[in-house]
């Protein structure tokens, strides 16, 4: 792979399998200005992993080629003894925004925004506004596509896109222009209930405001695509047991990603034995009757199956917000419905399946009867009990303080396959009692 | 409920929990001015529902407020036998344009995409440019942040923003201030590797074009925000062993709710029956050694756990492009050494377990030591096997054609439960031939 030339799009197709090495190298074979175009279309984790690769005389110009909140990101990618370094790169002006922009945390508003926007005053006619922005242009990395209006004190009034200055005569005052109905963000909103924001109006632009309604930057759907991303891959990860691996799967090092998913295996696992422990509990009746052994699988697995169907689809409902907290009962009342007729179902495939091979092969002795009814029975009480813990389980976590999407597949399956066991063997000894067991 | 007044903002949160007949009613209390803006954030299936509840007579008013690729998408949302009259209710001008847009797959560019856009030409001047756009405003419904330059057979020369016309001198060309590097997509790109464009890129809004070149529409960021969800939300149903929705969790008839699950349920139940026969076959073993069954939900979950957590994080890195198809070499060897450590990790707690357990409470016999050394060496193989067939699964998938988020937890963990069995009890064979066996 070694002193391989690429092109910008074969090497951007070949970066994730690249090595650190690898890349600096391909990037430092590309010409100056699809450099600079490459760099800046790969993400942020990508950018700073490719600065910090790259040799410390060379950084400083990829540092300075980023808008103050892309910097800002850049810096919290970076290892904490990187940063202060990275910093010195850039500008003093440059420098005091993005040290402004890092007390936010990574997930605010606060911490997405970009300080670089257009201001106007609402006296200025919109001919005025547009000499302004005519000269203010040349010292602005980012061009945005509103100008947000503002008073003495940088309290938000109003909104004008560049597209009201063009089809507006020139002498009508910007304050007249404006809208007034603006939807901002607080500087402290969490990035997932921002992006909520985003979809609900179809905004391009977000301004973010402090309590006092003064505007501290901007927020642009571009980041929130990747923000709604993010989130989707976060709780993906969760619903499959895992803890969100924080970057791509082939590039994450085999030791974190090891222990990414060690933690919750091996604490469902711990409850897993409870398995072991009510088998244990039951054991003389398995000695009487094997046969009741034959149907754990099944039986068990039906359970986890139909809680995993639930409980994934209310975490979904639940980030997007279709579901809410209180909606809890209406999402009871659902489930315990559907769980009867998924259980209904899965009970005649059952017993038709016991009924068959005992008409084919004779497999279940002269009981055959009993334990076709002792296991539809159970499928019944087992696929209820999995579709309702599994929607139950996102609300009890979320109304604790809790991901609810933690309440993961393999984390309801274990749940369910416990007390799955115990709804099985007591329908088996009610109903094989003086019979087999 | 009924006779209930909302604000807009308490009609919009109650939503998803409102009848239709509730929404129209709540929606026919707003004031005319609220209705319109309450309209416009509804999402496109609830503004077709809403129509729909409309009277006849009352529907034209609200179809006519939507750009042409909302209508579009709003007839295709309606019952295919309420389109042509919805359809009708456009004045002729845009019937032509919708009709134009229905040809499209909704999930092709050329089916998100708006064709209402601003046109210019590269011999005009910026000055002129800015009067025409003036003119033009008046007859467009939307505001875009894009003027296209076409030259003479549409086809797209370059690009301006309204951000580029004002800053630049009114006598300056559009042909000298257009930028020509543009990125297009084709009108048959389907809607997720039209999101990875748009996220590759960073952009706002994407022309699309004909195979000669020719601009056809725009597609703009807020639509692919809703296509970046939808498209996780479909990975996340499937994912948890369901048929995707296509619609909020409260809403979806319980009917088809049963029916989106209960698909999978049994074809997950019928897969599963594979358990009751191998553990059948290993009959006469449970019989001797009533102590092996303990361990059978122990053992089969720990590889349904493995594989739920590789088969989802693989999915993800394919739904985001970190994993291809050629990728699966390397996918393999880092489940291998992945599984690996956690099943080594599995088998130690697993035999601190037992061994705690016969000290404790001298519960498993004079042979406690080949047992513990059985359900050990059972974890290694199965959480192998786990993570091996969850990450394999997917590649199988996608290179049948089949979508890979179709190998769900369940699938898997199912999979891995029949041999999961087999590994147990031919490891028990081997260990306990002559002691248990």
């Amino acid at each position: 792979m070694a002193q391989k030339t690429f092109t910008p799009s074969e090497l951007y197709d070949a970066w994730p399998v690249l090595s650190r090495a690898e890349r600096v190298e391909g990037f430092e074979f590309l010409q100056r200005d699809d450099a600079e175009s490459f760099f800046l279309q790969l993400s942020l984790r990508d950018r700073a992993n490719l600065v910090l690769g790259l040799p410390a005389g060379e950084r400083r110009l990829w540092v300075r080629l980023l808008a103050p909140d892309d910097a800002a990101d850049l810096i919290q990618e970076a290892p904490q003894k990187e940063r202060s370094a990275l910093l010195e790169l850039l500008d003093n002006a440059t420098q005091r925004e993005v040290k402004g922009l890092l007390d936010y945390a990574e997930d605010d508003a606060g911490g997405l925004m970009n300080t670089r926007y257009s201001r106007l005053r609402p006296e200025m006619t919109v001919g005025e506004a547009i000499s302004y922005l005519r000269r203010d242009a040349q010292s602005r990395a980012r061009t945005t596509y509103y100008a947000y209006v503002v008073d003495h004190q940088e309290r938000l009034l109003g909104v004008v896109t560049f597209r009201d200055l063009i089809v507006t005569p020139a002498d009508k005052s910007i304050g007249e222009v404006m809208r007034t109905q603006i939807i901002a963000a607080n500087e402290e909103m969490d990035q997932e209930a921002l992006s909520k924001l985003f979809m609900r109006h179809h905004l391009l632009m977000v301004p973010v405001v402090d309590a006092e309604g003064r505007i501290k930057g901007i927020v642009s759907v571009d980041d929130i695509v990747d923000v709604v991303q993010e989130e989707a891959t976060e709780d993906i990860h969760k619903i499959g047991g895992a803890a969100s691996l924080d970057g791509p799967y082939l590039q994450v090092s085999l030791a974190k990603m090891i222990q990414k998913r060690a933690g919750w295996l091996a604490a469902l696992f711990l409850g897993e034995m409870l398995t072991a422990t009510a088998m244990g509990y039951f054991e003389a009746e398995i000695a009487r009757a094997v046969i009741l052994a034959l149907f754990v699988p099944l039986i068990i697995s039906s359970g986890g199956n139909s809680g995993s169907q639930a409980t994934t689809l209310v975490i979904r409902a639940m980030a997007l917000g279709e579901v809410r907290l209180r909606d809890w009962w209406r999402v009871i009342r659902r489930e315990f419905t559907t769980g009867l007729a998924l259980g209904l179902i899965l009970a005649s495939i059952g017993l038709v399946r016991i009924l068959l091979w005992q008409y084919w092969f004779a497999a279940y002795g002269e009981h055959y009867f009993l334990i076709a009814l002792t296991v539809s029975l159970s499928l019944v009480g087992v696929v209820m009990w999995g579709s309702l813990m599994g929607s139950i389980l996102p609300f009890i976590l979320r109304s604790l303080g809790f991901d609810p999407a933690s309440a993961s597949a393999p984390f309801v399956a274990t749940l369910v396959d416990v007390t799955g066991l115990v709804i099985y063997f007591t329908v088996a000894a009610v109903v094989l009692r003086g019979t087999l067991l």
